[in-house]
């Protein structure tokens, strides 16, 4: 018999590159396709996609892409996975318009992009798919009700309960519940704040704030957002208007993105108040307000380069910066001297140390309960969140009287499979991250990155010996190059010395028959690395180049 | 006429490297004398010292080094600034101790090392100085009034206001305020949670937590903290014997420093109770609790090696990890990958998101006003921050009524001096901070740090070439060796192409008379980048070595 099978491919473990399969008998549906950006650790590299061999292996059963919004990490690894999996990818507007302008970029152009609207149902193979209006920091978030042949499985996607959102529609809440009467059979939720205490603020009770600190410019307003949160974008722009201010968008990804929320009706700035930022010289201070990238200190945005001084706006005396984001974890440090550097500059800045000027996208754990009493579901899964947030969630499905032992914290690649009176964990297929580095997808790996690590702490010293195939003997001084090791120029005594003990170990190739030779060349690099380590400390990656002529 | 002057060589934009200095005609005391951590972008630095070439200059005016507490901070670069400047340093006996300590691992002898008391008074030339007893996350924390010819200056060193001090000893706040009556020129005082509302919560309040966890804990309770926060660990070490449980002490600088600790009377734990890790498993684990460094996340920390199952203890479930400190900015990815290993483990893990098991050192807003109404001073000099941090505290003090004319946010190197009736900047003597790696203290500047970066990013690509000195003539093929580059056994035709294309490049030496030689090696360069570049959209390091037989 034909068995339900739930398989994280990413977003366990991990905030980011969200992919989730629910496979039944011939039909695979997969929920999400995202990126993550890289570890510290991942040095070099520039996003991580999920491993997809899974799908690769079963693209006959493949019924398409569910997408559940239009964030980096729902829908950034799009471009990867259509080159080899040709399926339909089903989302709201916003979500496929920003899905083209990527494959756009990567001239992909044969991709089967569907626009569904809240409600819509389809028909994937055995399965039939619908989609919930939900609130999230970008319009057009939905979560997905998937009936299979065993049962409903509810997947939230990112939400917040906001019942006095921005756009008019609230959370479906009701549509949740019509599911939770009927049975769910297992719900998977974002697990994003599960370590919050009580409810998410409406997006829309931010807009007092803006209004004061509007109130109280008297100079330049500069507001840093996520390009993406077309809703704070609107709250500003509508702010700024009723203040007299003309609007500046900065920044490549909030010019592209409110481009488009503008032609589908999502951002409601009229033309006439949006000027470019050459024409702002022709408005005193007090009527310019600029939104720009930067909220999270990103090199080479909006914020970051008016910071540093390598932007057109001077920014300094009487700005007021509004910073209307929370640092994402491992951003905070970049985000500090961004503010701090504003402050050096002279202008007063605003963040959410000191005011309310942003509120979180995801469910806190009042949320997260709701998400739970109205869906009633007999399994629970969390998912898109870090171990300690898929605990939390599973703390709090387990106090609403979920029994535990249909509570499951799934790894990456688990086979969650579901029978008559139970659910269980049958294997384990491949799944991780590929690392992309420019046009290489995958083809760096762990050794590569030791080496660059290496390479980052402590340099790298290349030493070249010629010597003759026939008799050993040098046939030059030996060539010593370092790199990121010691400044040069200081260092003059240390790199001669060095080369002094390379030459005494490269006359042992004299003195030894050519077939020993390996010893010879593996004495090179001992002799040079002990010599280095013992005068500096410091432990290089050594490249020993032995030429023969 | 003598100037009185105010000099920061350290603390003032950052949390790290304090150094304060004062200076009055002939005679300089130094406030501090501590070290940073690197910043991200310092790949490979071991630690960051204060640049000291304004004391070296002017030794024979220099006094002593005044030691507010004992914290890496403050007393971190005494090793190195001891070398060259062989003055007394003057602190509390534990910061002394301390010191000791971390002269001994330098085999340093010579130093001229001073245990004083709070409320002693000593003279330094033309200075005197009184140590006032303040509170801080360790104990002996000393603020300094510092009578000059012309008036009084109050540096708080690090502090908070708890009244309810575990040591059962406050902060000496009547002694601040009869300076205060009797009239203080500057104060200089701690920003670091200048961002903060109200007041630190006291020490002995999170003893109730900690109440709380051993009473629910089933298994062993293991607790990480700084390994200089003795207050905490005397808290952990009491609430652990009241419930029964032995005591076992783990990694290096908790080990030492709660040695000293003893010693001099801070610390308290019969030795009946304390146990070594390998006499543990003689007790069940509902007897045992384990005080252990790693609140940061700091790789190979006793937390660090237990989540990463390198440590003898073998954590998991029914074991209470509590987390008794709050993420340092920079630290907080290290320590969530801490947790969610931990997790993952099944132990339990409770952290400051999830209760009260941690308060700062550092005063809050609350804290601050009250330093600055009971010392009334004329001018102040907010330090001990990054500039968000002393831009609010600088707000503060508006606010409670100073001049702002004679409130002053410095720049390292800053001269502050002080006539009769003003202060000004006069001028800046070189400041900054020296790198130090391994055996190395300056030798590694912007270059060798550039070079780090990109080699860490993109790797670093050798190509050797041997020319006959007389033709020009190729003598071998071409060697192209790659590290952290690319994925060697995946890219064998990309090396492969990559050697013809310098092989073709090579040629142009045959082709060229000697003397123009110049232009044919940077063409082997140019080739190289272009070509990697082209097929990989990398930018590696290229190190091309011609050598000429």
């Amino acid at each position: 018999m034909d068995k339900l099978k739930i398989i994280p491919l990413g977003g366990i473990g991990e905030i980011g590159k969200n992919m989730t399969v629910i496979e039944y008998g011939n039909d695979i549906v997969v929920i999400d396709c995202g990126l993550s950006f890289p570890d510290e650790d991942m040095l070099g590299i520039d996003l991580v996609i999920p491993d997809m061999a899974y799908l690769e292996a079963n693209i006959e059963k493949l019924r398409g892409f569910l997408i559940t919004h239009g964030h980096e990490d729902h829908i950034g690894a799009l471009p990867y996975a259509l080159k080899k999996l040709d399926v339909p990818v089903f989302g709201t507007d916003l979500a496929i318009a920003l899905i083209q302008n990527k494959l756009d970029e990567h001239n992909i152009t044969h991709a089967k992009l569907k626009t569904i609207q809240p409600s819509d149902i389809i028909e994937l193979g055995c399965m039939s798919v619908e989609f919930i209006k939900t609130s999230h920091s970008i319009p057009g978030a939905v979560a997905l009700a998937i009936t299979t042949p065993v049962g409903v499985i509810i997947h939230t996607g990112d939400f917040k309960m906001d019942f006095t959102p921005m756009d008019g529609e609230p959370i479906d809440i009701a549509r949740l519940a019509d599911y939770g009467s009927c049975g769910v059979l297992a719900l998977l939720s974002d697990s994003t704040n599960a370590e919050s205490q009580g409810y998410t603020q409406s997006e829309m009770e931010i807009g007092k704030t803006f209004e004061h600190y509007f109130d109280r410019a008297k100079g330049r307003v500069i507001v840093a957002s996520f390009a993406s949160n077309i809703y704070r974008i609107q709250q500003v722009a509508e702010v700024a208007i009723a203040h007299g201010r003309v609007i500046c968008l900065q920044g490549r990804s909030m010019l592209s993105i409110c481009s488009i929320a503008k032609k589908l009706g999502y951002l409601d700035i009229p033309d006439e108040h949006i000027v470019d930022v050459e024409s702002l010289k022709d408005y005193p201070d007090d009527r310019i307000c600029v939104i720009t990238t930067g909220s999270q200190g990103e090199p080479m945005s909006g914020l970051f380069r008016m910071a540093n001084s390598s932007h057109k706006l001077n920014v300094g005396y009487g700005d007021t910066i509004i910073i209307s984001a929370s640092a994402i974890p491992g951003n905070e440090v970049g985000v500090a001297k961004v503010i701090n550097q504003l402050y050096q500059k002279g202008a007063e800045v605003i963040y959410d140390k000191m005011a309310d000027v942003h509120v979180s996208g995801h469910a806190h754990k009042g949320e997260l309960s709701i998400m739970l009493a109205v869906t009633r579901p007999e399994y629970f899964v969390p998912v898109h969140g870090e171990f300690k947030h898929l605990y939390h969630h599973a703390d709090l499905a387990r106090d609403m009287g979920i029994d535990p032992e249909k509570i499951f914290i799934l790894n990456l690649g688990d086979v969650l499979e579901f029978s008559d009176e139970s659910a269980i964990i049958t294997q384990t297929v491949q799944s991780g991250g590929i690392l992309v580095d420019g046009l290489g997808i995958g083809d760096i790996g762990n050794t590569v990155l030791k080496d660059r690590r290496i390479l980052s702490q402590e340099g790298v010293v290349v030493a070249v010996i010629t010597i003759s195939k026939s008799t050993g003997a040098l046939l030059t001084e030996p060539e010593l190059i370092t790199r990121g090791f010691v400044y040069i120029k200081e260092s003059e005594q240390l790199i001669s010395n060095a080369k002094e003990a390379l030459k005494k170990a490269a006359q042992k190739f004299a003195e030894t028959p050519r077939h020993d030779w390996a010893n010879a060349k593996s004495n090179v690099r001992t002799t040079l690395k002990n010599f280095l380590h013992e005068q500096t400390k410091r432990m290089p990656l050594i490249i020993p180049l032995i030429i023969e002529i």
